[in-house]
């Protein structure tokens, strides 16, 4: 039966400075880091065993992936990377503080921001400092001014069905390290989750969670690998 | 014009203990972590900036590449894997001590094996503890009992035509991070080095080599970064 694995990234510096972080490219803390290697550890006492993973563009996804592998002796596996995993782009939020944008706009106008399903942010500036238009890891990709959890939803997806899904049909296990938002874009359409519930639920850093699927790609069951 | 970036994994445990390695899985040490990072800072400060790279299947290859683009700030960067960019195999020598062998063997004969172009040191033993046919990375590959540096090379260059060449000739600038003999087979063939030389160029572990390329991929030049 096809496995999927997904692990959401290890602490992260905005994490733990509590910004929005979006599609900057922030680097896992120390904490980060045994978070990620904790997470490789586990895998490889449960047997877990990937052919083939996929992540984002972003460093901290591709990081806590490579020092999982690294745990579990497969640094060796194939990994694609793809800004379709990347997180949810959060638009004009970026780089500010949570606590200080509430203070600025309101808890009620922030909550909407943050789990409204279809409401994006404000777009970041042309000349946000955060701008990553020209980053060239998006060379040929339009870098969105802003995202809601829907757009996000809609960016991650195809790549789901042209990509991953094709090589869990074919019986390959799958690992994917990403982030927040794209895992719950993942999440929502393999457990049917209806709008309004994904916004609120939380994917923690750092836990490998198992999907056990059909032929078809349905859910049969997931669980943290940390409580079996 | 193509530009090609070889870079030698840094020293390994076994490159330290002075051992016969080939393709068993042998991590890098504390120096060659160093070597890979300063290794990825002189590339990031000359501006070297590949669009995809490649590498072997070998821990010691993958974690220099992964070390040298954390440093350049291009872990995005796309990575291939393949196990025909691993080292030479060195058969019934692998995890020999190397002043061992001359002492039981001769230096006469240890120099044939060494530098030979076509002799291949005696195979593998079927149940050596150092056996990989099993090595769940090398699954649908036929592991080979030994190899000559000629072996390694005709193993190594239909790989070259099919993925690498293809991808320079598109103008995109390639890092490969692999083995001492897997790129002698690649030098051997872009600077037409006789076989009589070829087993003699020592290639030095963690020193980025920049080759300059036409549109034929014919050697303009060729030079090592740190010396430039």
């Amino acid at each position: 039966m096809p496995q999927l694995i997904l692990l959401r990234h290890g602490q992260s510096q905005w994490n733990l400075e509590n910004r929005f972080t979006g599609w900057w490219d922030v680097d896992v803390t120390e904490k980060g880091i045994e978070e990620a290697l904790a997470a490789g550890q586990l895998m490889k006492e449960r047997g877990i065993d990937p052919d083939i993973c996929f992540t984002s563009l972003q460093t901290r996804a591709i990081k806590t992936l490579n020092l999982a592998l690294e745990e579990m002796g497969r640094l060796w596996l194939p990994v694609e990377k793809n800004y379709r995993l990347n997180e949810r782009h959060y638009g004009g939020l970026t780089g500010l503080n949570k606590q200080e944008t509430r203070d600025k706009h309101g808890d009620e106008q922030v909550h909407i921001w943050r789990r409204s399903f279809d409401t994006p942010p404000p777009p970041m500036a042309t000349d946000s400092e955060f701008q990553m238009s020209n980053d060239p890891r998006y060379k040929g990709i339009e870098v969105p001014a802003t995202e809601s959890l829907k757009d996000t939803i809609v960016r991650v997806l195809p790549y789901w069905k042209t990509r991953i899904a094709p090589e869990l049909q074919n019986g390959q296990t799958v690992l994917i390290s990403a982030h927040g938002n794209s895992l719950r874009a993942l999440v929502k359409h393999l457990s049917n989750i209806p709008d309004d519930e994904i916004t609120g639920l939380e994917i923690p850093t750092g836990q490998p969670i198992i999907y056990e699927l059909d032929d078809d790609l349905n859910e049969i069951e997931h669980y943290y690998l940390s409580e079996r």
